[in-house]
């Protein structure tokens, strides 16, 4: 999804921070820097510098700068802090394709696939550490000490939200009875509990008071939990042009998303005994994904997820409306675009 | 290694903080707290409670309670950060222990090869996050703020110390030409960098001068990287029922070892060649390790690496002579019977 211009400009904020983080990596083992700049678009596999390349939406870095400014600061003052959800962000994605198996991210190699399992942990543990770098630096750019600590103790237990999200994820995988909760409580944790600490942690730092950061907080949940149904639709009936994953590529992978869990709960047993069979290969066959694509449309699935997706991005719009200072207010008018592109994104 | 009573005690003041940590874990995904349980001997592989078991040395935490004691303050003003410090070695063996396909540690089989890859390196950054926890609430226990993100600062570059000492090792596998000197940059990351730390936070906690605290990281760089190589030591002449491992583990794996650095220095260009034609294959084979034990006799290896463990706990000893108050003061006391045990440690 291309970006507005407005949009890509909140989010060259982050540069500088991040390019900072980035080169404490620099040190006795260059490739761990080389790695890392690879993963994020500044660097080609031969590590040599490169035009930025494969950097990803911004999405979540941008709700923290405009969720800054949108409570009455300068998108500026959450410059660090969104940087270093970008680089958290980024630390998940390596480990993530290690744990997915995924030999491409952004149309380029993945990190473990060019370097191996071994490296590519390695340079996600470091990036993971590198994101917190960003947030020491808060004080010295006027945030008190105190309000920083609270930011980084929610920061590293969003994290652990995070991964235990991706537990579950990981346990899906080998456990035929997910149910759409069961789901639910997991992309709360992998998807949404970053974009609900983006927009919490960026309105605190734009000078919102506790309370209306919760309200923040929601807006970036209801966010998060509709972008990521939506990129469960996309992962199933999304153009493999604009998405860069191989058409109904979930399926393939037999990845439990909430296309496959819906209709799971709306077949007859006979359908549900079908579509474990279905399953039960380590890798769908294309017979069996234009069945299961069958299935899904006889059961009219996709309007479904479809009614989910545009459910969350109401509820987006209404706590932002709620938690963003009435009046004229251009970053809130961001957001609130954000949130239309989001709910209707391709890829 | 047994630890005498009084380190036992020291390090008893870490049992709070660490576990208050690992219970932030407790949330959607029981397994992911289970794991962290389990690898730090609190939970057996069905992941129920258990007597604390294989628990290792606790080496570094005791060096921060000691030196902030021998500083001048309370052992315990250093808890929380010596359980950070515990907690962030702990999550680094997990990874090790994926990337070394390492099947046992401490005598249990490690997270991966219970839960598998995908799982272990979630729990690893799920440990690595709960380990900052309890620096957050340094301020709540009376350390100022500023000195709280001063050792959150140092704490994640320490990090990126230990990994990219981590990458080096993983790349000397592949690398036929590495040299002592390689060597010492890479221990200095992978296994100095946290012991020093521990000496100096320990130390600042204790009420250090910032001067002050720069000897004690001396010493406790000195400390770790003589603890390192008794370590390769015991990797081939150690005792299987003490350390846990396979005689001569280290050949058979083919680490490239100060031992097996100080050997290829020494041999004639044949010698090397024969060296290299053992290391050719996958793993090396009981021929091979009869052999290279051969070559190590013959050259003198273990008197050399056994001057080189003396010299560095002269320089340790001396190091903390220098840093602590001078006048009685049990707490350096014990941080000199350290030096002396590790010194001479047999597992």
């Amino acid at each position: 999804m291309a970006m507005s211009d407005s949009t890509a400009d909140v989010t060259a904020l982050i540069e500088e921070p991040l390019l900072a983080a980035v080169a404490t990596l620099d040190g006795t083992a260059p490739l761990l820097a080389g790695m890392v700049r690879y993963h994020l678009g500044y660097a080609d596999r031969d590590l040599r510098p490169t035009t930025p390349q494969g950097q990803g939406k911004r999405m979540r870095p941008a709700v923290a700068l405009l969720a800054a400014g949108a409570a009455g600061g300068d998108p500026r003052l959450a410059a660090p802090a969104a940087a270093a959800i970008e680089l958290l962000h980024n630390f998940t994605l390596i480990h993530d394709d290690i744990q997915d198996e995924s030999s491409t991210r952004r149309h380029r190699p993945t990190v473990w696939s060019l370097w191996g399992i071994g490296q590519a942990i390695n340079a996600g543990d470091a990036l993971f550490a590198a994101a917190h770098l960003p947030l020491y630096r808060l004080p010295a750019a006027g945030v008190s000490a105190d309000l920083a600590l609270q930011l980084l103790d929610a920061f590293d237990r969003m994290t652990i939200a995070i991964v235990a999200g991706q537990t579950l994820d990981l346990g899906f995988e080998t456990y035929a009875d997910v149910t759409p909760a069961d789901y639910l409580a997991m992309i709360a944790g992998k998807t949404a509990a970053i974009v609900r600490y983006a927009a919490w942690a960026g309105a605190l730092l734009g000078g919102a008071t506790s309370e209306a950061a919760e309200r923040w907080a929601a807006f970036g949940e209801a966010l998060g939990l509709g972008f990521q149904i939506r990129d469960d639709l996309l992962g199933i009936w999304g153009d493999a042009a604009e998405t860069g994953k191989a058409p109904a590529d979930d399926i393939r992978r037999r990845k439990q998303s909430l296309p496959i869990l819906l209709l799971r709960e709306r077949l007859s047993p006979a359908g549900r005994d079908e579509l474990r069979q279905i399953y039960a290969a380590a890798e769908v066959d294309a017979a069996g994904v234009a069945r299961v694509l069958e299935l899904l449309s006889r059961e009219g699935i996709r309007e479904a997820v479809e009614r989910e997706v545009a459910r969350y991005h109401v509820l987006a719009a209404a706590a932002l409306a709620e938690a963003a200072r009435p009046g004229p207010n251009p970053d809130r008018e961001q957001l609130q675009a954000l949130v239309e592109r989001l709910s209707s994104r391709v890829g």
